[in-house]
């Protein structure tokens, strides 16, 4: 099989954890005789640096071509700290969800056995926990109108939804629980939202289309406890742009680590694959990084845009033998990890490769 | 001391709890020589089957003319099923907090030593936990003007801030911060959203006003993760209404059961003191409620609305002295709990009233 990947790795740690992303795609090319071509772009702060613009034309062009993308992070604390700014890093990766057309963001929440420890949560609350998140990624308040008024008293955001935009999210989860344990749950607000009043709406029509997956509908709040109190009880998660940011980052706690967690949205065109930590400037550039969500990145795409699930087995089972040999980088390791067992982000990303 | 307490029991379990929190009342006027006067209204569901209306004039009425408000709990899952009910019990709670002016809600993440087994985290991250939630009550996208076009295809809510909303809970967060360990972290999601930027920018201006507090902006996907992994970092938090709806509700684990969390709303007037739980019609009637929250939420109100702070303390130890000899209600009892130790809602008053 012949593919184009472009290698986005944007700001901070992106550079460090797409090198070993890159690599295993080349190992996994060489070993099942595959044509992987590479080729590389810019986004984020350090597009801003170089054009001006967080997503060049070029970038958005070479993504348009390319048969998959794998990203690594973005954003710059610069930017975070200056409300005022008006060019910022994040701009790029939203234009580019929308350019494309990524409305369906799947986080997996996979379980190392050998991670249980890591977790700040108890290990015989975390064990079978198994749960794939659905979050909208074009639509909501992250796109609506925004305005701020001249002597700087107010601003806003609009949250919207189109039906056709709940609909089409709403099925891709759906034929995913089939495939599942047939449970899904639906997050909302739907008890003070309009938005999610809708979302609710359109959620219950899909559901009548899959009478075998069982619908249960939660409030955002009761959502982000249960998540903590019970992450056992979801399969199948839901949800809209905003909850599903907020949702996902929490739960990566189950795994242990935002260090474990890879993502993949998709939608009209090209997929885009991506850990779902952020660019953590404050480990940047020191060898400390986690490359595991890269890797993991890497194993969504040869599994959805390549169809290719050997090779993507083979990638998850080369992370978890990684574990089971007991190897760790910093983010995964617990008291009781012996110092000689703690790995730099190269040395890591050495061992799944072995 | 003379004072008028209007009891709202709302909806579910909302009757059952605000009855302890009102016999607590009781025995503390009798004991410290105060006098309460009471009186009761309805609001929510109840009160949409009494006259149509979440919130009755009348209640809110008696609401302003009162000196504090001990509130039950509210919703019913009629209305969470039928997306497109006109008329909802949160219709009644919101109206409330935007009449009485009560911008300010307070939320203390309390750590009893004897629930730390009752949480699903582990007890050497939960061990040493305080934090106070400092959430805007009236305005964001709770109050934003709200839309849904003719055909059902489009929904939208207006997510806004005006700058002198920002400043006023900012500034009663600020000086909290300064009676506690002097460290505030303002959540937001200020590197997508319009309305975060200016929270955030105002939030830097009043900053420099309490230049002996450390201040930490950090955003909401974050901060639902790290509450998990490090519960022991934060102080005293300030957030917008939908952030605070969700993060409070996260770290009511950290507290082992959302039936332990009082939370205070405060502003202009009348002060409004409730559980963060809510209507959990599930057990409502079957004496299964945990009443700790309602009792706790007195304790809030003799130390924020009547300024008695020997009162308040007597309630909390009374609170700590019931669980340290061992007495539970289900929520927050675990495997290791003895049978006999388990109790019902007005077994656990009982207990805490002697
Ligand atoms: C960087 C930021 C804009 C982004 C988001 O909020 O979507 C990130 O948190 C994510 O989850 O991919
Ligand atoms: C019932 C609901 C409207 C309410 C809210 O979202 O504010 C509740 O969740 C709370 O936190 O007090």
């Amino acid at each position: 099989m012949k593919r184009n990947i472009l290698i986005i790795p944007g700001d901070g740690i992106g550079q460090e954890v797409t090198t070993w992303g890159k690599q295993v795609l080349e190992s996994i090319a060489q070993k099942y005789n595959h044509e992987f071509v590479f080729d590389e772009a810019i986004m984020g702060h350090t597009a801003i640096e170089a054009t001006g613009d967080p997503l060049p034309n070029e970038t958005l062009e070479k993504a348009k071509a390319s048969d998959a993308i794998l990203f690594g992070a973005i954003g710059h604390a610069k930017y975070d700290n200056d409300p005022s700014a008006k060019v910022r890093p994040e701009q790029g990766l939203l234009k580019i969800r929308k350019e494309l057309g990524l409305y369906a963001n799947l986080r997996p929440i996979l379980l190392f056995d050998e991670l249980l420890d890591a977790s700040s949560l108890k290990p015989e609350v975390l064990r079978g926990t198994d749960i794939l998140f659905f979050r909208e990624l074009t639509g909501d308040v992250y796109f609506g109108e925004k305005k701020r008024n001249e002597d700087n008293t107010f601003a806003s955001d609009l949250m919207n939804y189109h039906r056709y935009e709940v609909e089409r999210i709403a099925r891709k989860a759906y034929e995913a629980a089939r495939t599942r344990s047939k449970k899904l749950c639906s997050v909302d607000k739907a008890n003070v939202l309009e938005t999610s009043r809708l979302w609710r709406e359109v959620v219950q029509e899909i559901a009548a289309e899959y009478p075998d997956v069982e619908t249960e509908h939660m409030f955002i709040d009761n959502a982000a406890m249960q998540l903590v109190k019970n992450p056992k009880k979801f399969d199948v998660v839901l949800t809209a742009n905003l909850f599903g940011d907020i949702l996902t980052d929490e739960a990566s706690q189950i795994a242990g680590s935002m260090g474990m967690l890879a993502s993949a949205s998709i939608g009209d065109g090209t997929g885009f694959f991506e850990p779902i930590h952020g660019s953590a400037h404050d480990i940047a550039g020191q060898n400390k990084a986690n490359p595991l969500a890269s890797i993991l990145s890497v194993a969504l795409m040869l599994d959805i845009a390549f169809g290719l699930q050997d090779e993507a087995k083979a990638v998850t089972s080369a992370v978890a033998d990684t574990l089971k040999a007991g190897w760790r980088t910093g983010d995964i390791a617990n008291s009781s990890t012996p110092q000689d067992k703690i790995l730099g982000t190269n040395e890591m990303g050495q061992k799944v490769l072995e």
